[in-house]
């Protein structure tokens, strides 16, 4: 056989494959599959370098579906590349099977989560970016993309990032179908409408039918010789590809075939090709040396330092001291003080622009890299990519994500600016860490216990200084909280700018007798139980929780969680009603969260118990 | 004085007084303000159509600052058509002022809130969609953009929709001015990168000097005359334009001037002039006829119906009945069962593929017109969009979202495609209403309730057919609960899927003799404070929560801060470990909540209660 009769044949396979598992659970996306089939057969077969039996040798290519409910055709891929068996290819989408409905890194050829549309792309960038910029080696970012998924901004984000960075690594397969999961998409063949959009934004491009196997030869092959821009390779595909009771036809997607034996009869029949996959030359990564970790201290007592600053310091602290430390943000980097690192450190520094989905997608495809990426931006700005975070999370990366500018305490600038939801929305994300420091010292030591803890942490900054109230050799662990004051009256609860208020109302309450206690609650989540128990049994159960937050989600819903069951009189300060602009001090107390409403509300508690 | 002279005098009183402004709080945007000053000035001059004593004029035009943070210019513009007095102008930024950091609709001129960038455009995209599609009158809506925002993905969805959508009723004015808050953007003057981008998109371009006060006249008079696209003016301005010390200088960026009083004076002092805004020619908007609303009925105990489906059901009759009820999709209505809607009533359907912020954002442009929208797409793929959400709680939105496929009972899809923290994440939205139900009727009356309902209003919707467990007729307030099973040993509190695990548990535990309360929390915000405590008071404290979502911020939460200070024996199950594929029962016992889980628990509460 000739290779492109060996491909056409491979392209069969991979087709029969797809109907064959997503038959067994009568689920899935074969008719997604079936359109790219012929892509995919050309590249193993020809132009992917990689090492199925060493997934972590640094010189493999990385081939990423970032149209995830591709699956069948993904895992048909593995089979055909000898990795799976058939076997296990048809345990597809069963129960317990790592061949899930979408792609996880259960698997271990699998470097992301994909599925929800839009994502591999910018996710790819960020691998393309780091064997570009980091650790210059030569392997390829492959990226198979479908059209309807080309309606999503992040698609478009990672587009310009991909130029701007002049990622010549990265091979953006599109896939066009025409047809999306309700109907034609917005530009059906016209592929010209994306081919415009790609080389406005500084990409080559090559249009090809996407089942004329020579054509595909000839464009991988100019794509893998193509230098300074990233490659796009828009095929003219057609879903359901050759089965005729499928074939462009409407309201075939994501489902099994119903006549699957007949398919596969037209396909010509089950196929056991087994492709070898040429493995990539050896090569070694550029690493970045480390040295000591010399974290800044700050005297306690001393200046007072906004923690969004203990965080810039401590961050290139832990640069200088970790060669695996990369760091990115989202044009804000003068307010997070990230713009530290990115001066000390430029050739481990990335600059996202205003794109935060895409600042969080080179972070995820960083640490696929394994590298340890802290991304920041205003913590109001990280819900942006929201969705990014979650598929993180499937996917399980580990990174580290700082918001700045939390809460009404920011002042004149206003709502938009605030984070008021950024807790509840961390504390969502499965295995995540969430932490919300309230002095410099304090912050240092957190942010050198991110990068190693496995997951997704995230930590809240304040915008304005707050006082140095810790030493610096004091110890915060993950998990922890620390009881500021004594006092077996009542307990205020606070974190960040509200463990300040809580202070000083605990000041107020000392001079008229009452005795408070004050818990740091720093570490948000995981949230340290013993500690919360032992100040309700001390304070009789009198708990005042005060958060520059909304009610909903935040430190207060985390204490209630970890106190279910015990007794309680319970007071929950949190900002309950939209702020405007003002000063900290009058936005604080507008949205009773100050040392005043504090001291009020333990006063109450206190009260009432003697009242009764 | 000759137009043109005009205009430049008035260019420069607008940036006087966004300096002037500024100065007061010593804080704000007035060098991104001053960029963009002569693009105002001739806008406003003669050909921005407003009504400023009638903002509620439905031929009114629509002028939205996208760049939101160059509220001064914005103010000053107000000021120049004297709809605010000098002296409210310098109450910038203070308490209690209208004239926030960044402008939201408290300012009756104000459309929706700005300040997280990228936003403007597409919420002006809805807008220009309602005027277009829906009213048919010719009010046009101009947004001016920043160049920093442009890297936002949103501005790409928005772009790509208002070419799609023919929206030549939607001019963006591009304020170039090469500086972000921390250097130059990726483009810096380049205005060929940008004209290049929206081309590629199907918009019409012009180019211009953004100071040229006779161009800029010449554009608008082109841009106002263009049919069938969109026109993006794509204007190279300065920031800090007219002022020698801050003109063109990186670091000046979200600062007041430091001399303002040399600023003004180089500007040549003062000006009071004020503008006679053209009123717009009276018209009045299509409207759509109305309806008996007959709502959807399912026999109780008939068959079972996902409750998505009763969601199409009944967002069709709703719309048959309201003609102000508009609906749009993220390209799966075919899930979401948006379809039903969308075929029988396409005047008022929205096509957003798959797009989620400008679907949200549509949703949001929709409202600022008065219209209804109903908003879906998975509930997972929502939380692309959570940055708009948050945004259009400041906007004082009130639009009503669904999202389908929630949890883990979806089954084979996996973990991509489950909402597992929306609960959580729309909870934390300012004045949000969660709604979660359990079975086709309820939905149906919930639907209709959510029209009526202020602010943002969130259904979730369940993947798989659900017993039909009420009547027709009977009655779910928001804010309310049912008691579904009455019992005074233990309550089941569960919602959505759920709430039949938790019935099948108290069939189980009802042969056992165990008195077993079951409640539905079908309202998961507000939540029916008095049902829970009752079933507190009924059943001892002893409650079990059962919710397809993450632990954290969803029902059990939720549950929790309502009942905070009694005294509890509080079980949560929720789904604590990253799920896989597999059938919905699998995957409900995997998690632990499925009905023998929930008996289990209850049994232990029982038990340790008699043990004790």
């Amino acid at each position: 056989m000739t290779e492109p009769e060996q491909w056409r044949e491979l392209g069969q396979q991979l087709r029969v494959d797809s109907i064959r598992c997503s038959a067994v659970p009568k689920s899935g996306h074969p008719t997604s599959s079936m359109s790219a089939a012929d892509l995919m057969a050309v590249l193993i077969s020809k132009y992917l370098r990689y090492d199925f039996g060493k997934p972590e040798n640094p010189a493999n290519d990385h081939l990423i579906f970032s149209k995830g409910h591709a699956s069948p055709l993904l895992y048909s891929v593995y089979k055909a590349c000898g990795a799976v068996t058939d076997e296990e290819l048809l345990t597809f989408r069963k129960f317990g099977s790592r061949l899930e409905g979408h792609p996880t890194p259960v698997i271990p050829w699998v470097d992301v989560a994909t599925g929800s549309l839009g994502q591999g792309l910018p996710i790819g960038v960020g691998v393309a970016l780091a064997g570009k910029k980091l650790e210059q080696l030569p392997y390829r970012v492959w990226v198979l993309c479908g059209d309807s998924e080309l309606a999503e901004g992040s698609m478009w984000e990672a587009v310009e990032h991909a130029a701007f960075y002049g990622l010549d690594n990265l091979i953006a397969i599109l896939d066009i179908n025409r047809l999306g999961q309700r109907g034609e998409t917005m530009h059906g063949w016209d592929l010209a409408a994306y081919t415009r959009r790609f080389e406005a934004n500084g990409w080559r491009t090559i249009e090809i039918d996407g089942h004329d196997v020579e054509a595909i030869d000839r464009a991988y092959e100019e794509a893998t010789t193509a230098e300074g821009a990233p490659v796009a390779i828009v095929a003219r595909t057609i879903k359901g590809k050759g089965v005729s009771f499928v074939e462009n036809k409407p309201g075939q997607h994501g489902k099994a075939l119903e006549n699957a034996e007949e398919a596969i009869r037209e396909l010509g029949g089950e196929r056991n090709i087994v492709v070898d996959v040429e493995k990539p030359d050896a090569a070694e990564p550029r690493r970045f040396e480390g040295g000591p970790l010399e974290l800044p201290t700050y005297p306690r007592g001393g200046d007072a330092v906004a923690t969004r600053k203990a965080y810039g310091d401590a961050l290139l602290a832990l640069g200088r001291a970790r060669g695996d430390v990369v760091a990115m943000d989202g044009e804000v980097s003068n307010s997070t003080y990230a713009e530290d690192f990115a001066e000390a450190l430029p050739d481990r520094y990335f600059e996202m622009y205003i794109a935060e989905q895409q600042l969080i997608a080179a972070a995820v495809g960083m640490q696929v890299r394994g590298w340890k990426p802290f991304a920041s931006t205003f913590a109001a700005f990280h819900t942006r990519a929201y969705d990014f975070v979650r598929m993180a999370a499937i996917s399980q990366a580990t990174m580290m994500l700082c918001g700045s500018h939390a809460g009404v305490s920011i002042g004149e600038d206003g709502p938009s600016q605030m984070a008021l939801e950024d807790l509840a929305a961390f504390r969502a994300v499965h295995g995540s860490t969430v932490l919300y420091p309230s002095d410099a010292n304090q912050t240092a030591k957190l942010v050198a216990a991110m990068a190693d803890t496995e997951g997704i942490s995230f930590m809240r900054t304040t915008r304005g200084n707050t006082p140095v109230i810790y030493d610096p050799d004091e110890d915060f662990p993950i998990g922890g909280a620390k009881v500021v004051r004594d006092g077996d009256e009542v307990t205020l609860v606070g974190a960040g700018i509200t463990l300040h208020e809580a202070l000083k109302a605990a000041d107020t309450l000392a001079s008229e007798g009452v005795e408070t206690r004050v818990i740091d609650l720093y570490s948000v989540k995981p949230v340290d139980v013993r500690t919360l128990r032992e100040a309700v049994d001390a304070t009789q159960g009198r708990i005042v929780v005060v958060e520059d937050h909304w009610p909903e989600g935040g430190i207060g819903e985390a204490v209630l969680s970890a106190l279910a069951g015990e007794q309680l009189q319970f007071v929950h300060l949190a900002v309950r009603d939209m702020p405007g602009s003002g000063t900290p001090a009058e936005l604080l107390a507008a949205a009773g969260i100050d040392a005043e409403h504090i001291a009020d509300a333990a006063r109450q508690l206190v009260g009432a118990a003697v009242a009764s």
